[in-house]
């Protein structure tokens, strides 16, 4: 059973929002100039209609235009007293169909979607068969030809561990720092759709799109075996692999 | 490798296609009044842009408006020498994003996609947790409460071999023979998923929605244990539980 309500910290309580989206539709997660439309803009949105005050949804990360979520972590601060699991049905009847509360809960004060997030699990998936989906589209990355699973697995190890990704980081992004630790890497086949899983500390921006990309040029044997780890070693972006479309990334869980 | 061509039979070959489809826009498989868009539409119409002739698209039966289709087949008559792979990606860059041809095939002049058909398989599912569903919106029957899969399961089994299953048809439809032959059923967990699959040598009109349906009161604690064997006996469609709606309907294989 929830604990609720907790005590107020300047009159304030900080709810939690666990939040599934099909990212199709949207401009991405994070506010940007007029017109665009957001994940963030759209629950903003919702909450001004239930709350009826302009309250700022802080997100655990951005997501790219038409990047997934099944896991995003956001909060924010209010001094409603509503019942989180009520804010959750409520918002669940204002917002798009293509966006979901999966959960709402009261944390402590300090608790912060992006500051204390621990790790992030993200994950690509390719439709690897002969035809172009139908009911998946929007969701996979489409490629027909065989793929090497087991070299992909080999590779793909190598990623684990800290290392400077940033010849896997978008060439027009500069990042104070590029090095990040990967936690769990796996590649896993379902039928005809393979997940490429990785868990890290944190993403550069592109970072899993061209990660993807490259180990897929691993897997069809246009890049040799030791790939990765040449490239990783080379911290430049031209050596790495094309950037796959965001269509089949999902942020999966925001680990905390 | 494919045996290509075949020996052609009155100057005609007759080519198999499987097909999957997305069913949300759709006003379901058979060509009807003017306007009305269908998936046999849509593929009489890519396959008059690419052989140029009007040609007629059997299917193995129809699927309701808003039903997917994993595995629908279908079969026509040509005398393009066209080799049927060449005609699959043909087809795939003509048609609509939310229809692919998963195989095309030449079969031999007798098949027919209807009367050659021994079974299909079809699959309900439900996305059973608290909040409705975001990414799988249109492709699953959204219920939030507790389910009771072991009798589910037991009542289910009820269901196997050949019944009158008149209660579970369709009020306004009246086929000759409301006696089908139901060979399999299986109900499975998947997460937050609750897969109903059941292959049968023939289905009468709305038989799956309503059987899920049924089983949804009985798992909720609605119907007691023995309702399926119940209402079976009764021949009488009133006893039954709701029809659910065609967007948790998935027609899995067709078997020859």
């Amino acid at each position: 059973m929830e604990k609720y309500p907790l005590p107020l910290f300047n009159g304030m309580r900080n709810i939690k929002l666990t939040i599934e989206y099909d990212g199709r539709r949207y401009a991405g997660w994070q506010v940007q100039g007029k017109g665009a439309k957001t994940i963030q803009g759209a629950l903003e949105k919702a909450l001004y209609e239930i709350l009826h005050k302009k309250l700022k949804v802080i997100g655990s990360g951005r997501t790219d235009a038409g990047v997934h979520a099944k896991g995003q972590v956001a909060n924010f601060k209010t001094d409603s007293l509503i019942a989180p699991d009520r804010l959750r049905m409520a918002l669940n009847a204002v917002l798009p169909a293509d966006i979901s509360i999966l959960r709402a809960e009261e944390v402590s004060p300090d608790f912060h979607s992006r500051f204390s997030a621990k790790s992030k699990v993200y994950r690509y998936t390719i439709l690897n068969r002969p035809s172009r989906p139908a009911i998946l589209r929007g969701m996979v990355y489409f490629y027909p030809y065989s793929l090497d699973l087991a070299l992909m697995r080999r590779e793909a190890r190598c990623l684990l561990g800290r290392h400077d990704f940033r010849s896997f980081q978008a060439t027009d992004k500069k990042e104070r720092g590029s090095v990040r630790k990967v936690k769990k890497v796996a590649i896993l086949r379902d039928k005809e759709l393979i997940h490429i899983g990785i868990e890290a500390n944190g993403f550069l921006y592109n970072m899993i799109r061209n990660i993807a990309g490259t180990l897929i040029e691993i897997g069809r044997g246009k890049f040799p075996e030791g790939s990765i780890k040449r490239i990783l070693g080379l911290k430049n972006r031209r050596f790495a692999g094309p950037n796959l479309p965001a269509k089949g990334l999902c942020l999966l869980k925001v680990n905390y």
